[in-house]
């Protein structure tokens, strides 16, 4: 949560001059998103974000992500939605970075999940898998499981500065993953990131998803391996099955899931732990000189794969027959 | 420009239960002002600004800076103006933390100073002066002349670790400083910190003046001499006789300036350079580790204060007879 890059009057008043949205009147930077700089612009035509992309994102995968973006938004699914300016262009440039300009979106961030939150997540879900169908790019997910060896090779031995034995779990868990994982799911556009931080509420009604710079093409149901991890576990890390049970059913009553989707879900999810946990302990044992912004502790995703590698069956999320 | 403490929505559902502002639709942790936690919200009343005290504020101090804001705005100045809940109060709690709720302002901050900019500074410091004449509380400098040895010390011999010989340039600047201050000029609540970060333009137009936690009772000149060292050097430190000569003639079009103020203002302004050359030199020199917030660097003032020391009468600052 941080402001990578300052962006000055001047640089805004170049960019809105390709736009028909009239004068800025306030940019404030905001704390949103770990990956790249966030303003909150006020210009005559209302409040937008204005997003700088910084070096953690790929400026080839810009079109992926904005075009999805705007797919999705097309097809009724409430997210940020690229502004183009006069052009047509929906990719700018600010102060020497990628930068777009996406539509502002009210809701709140939830820390207190309740089953209500979990449903709301597994409906949007399902939407977001079912209007991502007919989207036109793709992005294979670097994030995957063969992107998971290099991030181990990365940690190395210095995974047990965390935990005594770290590495030796996740050597271990890795080659059961590969000896087990499922390869014929039903794979599209997945949103792979969608975390608390990434989803708005108003009160109780879900009212967007933000955030879509992980999206790529995978099984859709790994997707919902990633938020039953993300959403539907206490803060002691014991996971909560009436969680688990409303955003699994929200989603089959958008999306029906196949037989091979369900017996899946105990091994995507125990791959959807290790991938965090990995991503996590990589950031963590890097974090550089004169951050600004804080890791988060990989610890909590080694205790949640550790349930995971306890479960016995779909029906240990709360899956009903 | 970091959230120090973060705000969660069953914090600000507790809050805005007290106001008839509506509900909260967006909270967003902004990154502005460096000693407080900020949040730009949207509520159904429209956007307003939630800032929560952190500990560098003295909470004693609050009824003095938002009464102060709102004696300022009933009187034409526009400046954040504090809401009070139904009770008629403007000092909430919010996060176990000293919070208030003001009214969002537009504009932006510039980068590229022009004289327009410092006349606009200028006549907006006079109005200030003028409209708290009346405001019945007081609050004393503490980071006037008497309170500069203390940093001295603080600082100590590591200051020559910043440039060699500081130490000596120190103590020789606050030893002239304290035979020649003069003790005899009109008093008054002066802004104390009005820095380019807290004055908004729209265009040209100055739109607002934000952030009043270093207001307080001192010389009204004295003011002027910050504002002289904040917005009227050039980037290669020499000072700028155009811009030097719009603020003042613009602060006089508003509030006549005294012969003594005048002849006083050179030695204001060293007094102004050393004052912000020994704070950023302390917090230089004692950055928590995990520090959120870079320090700015003292050696800025330092060069000021070599031009304040080089000054020979008020006509160096573009002042005319």
């Amino acid at each position: 949560m941080a402001v990578y890059t300052e962006v000055s009057a001047e640089d805004l008043d170049r960019l809105l001059a390709g736009y028909d949205l009239g004068t800025v009147k306030s940019c404030k930077g905001i704390a949103e998103g770990v990956e790249n700089s966030n303003y909150l612009v006020h210009l005559d035509a209302g409040f937008f974000i204005l997003t700088l992309y910084e070096k953690r994102v790929n400026a080839d995968d810009l079109p992926f992500f904005l075009g999805l973006m705007r797919h999705l938004a097309a097809r009724g699914l409430t997210c940020p939605q690229p502004v183009a300016n006069r052009n047509g262009e929906i990719l700018a440039e600010v102060a020497g970075r990628p930068a777009a300009l996406v539509t502002f979106l009210d809701g709140l961030s939830v820390r207190r999940v309740t089953p209500v939150h979990c449903a709301g997540v597994g409906a949007a879900l399902a939407q977001l898998h079912i209007a991502g169908a007919d989207f036109a790019l793709r992005r294979p997910n670097a994030l995957a499981l063969p992107g998971w060896q290099p991030l181990v090779d990365q940690a190395g031995a210095r995974a047990d500065e965390v935990t005594p034995g770290l590495a030796g779990t996740i050597s271990a868990e890795l080659a059961f993953l590969t000896a087990h994982w499922p390869h014929d799911l039903p794979q599209g556009v997945i949103h792979a990131d969608l975390f608390t931080d990434n989803v708005f509420f108003l009160g109780e009604q879900l009212s967007g998803l933000i955030d879509f710079y992980f999206a790529c093409n995978d099984a859709l149901v790994y997707d919902l391996a990633i938020c039953l991890n993300a959403w539907c576990f206490e803060p002691d890390f014991s996971f909560n099955i009436t969680k688990g049970m409303a955003m699994i059913e929200a989603y089959r009553g958008v999306r029906a899931l196949s037989a091979a989707e369900i017996a899946a879900l105990p091994i995507l999810s125990r791959g959807a732990a290790l991938r965090f946990l990995l991503t996590r302990l990589v950031d963590w044992l890097n974090v550089p000189k004169g951050a600004l912004v804080r890791p988060k502790d990989p610890k909590e995703y080694l205790r949640k794969l550790r349930f995971q590698q306890s479960v016995t069956g779909p029906r240990d999320y709360g899956l009903r027959d």
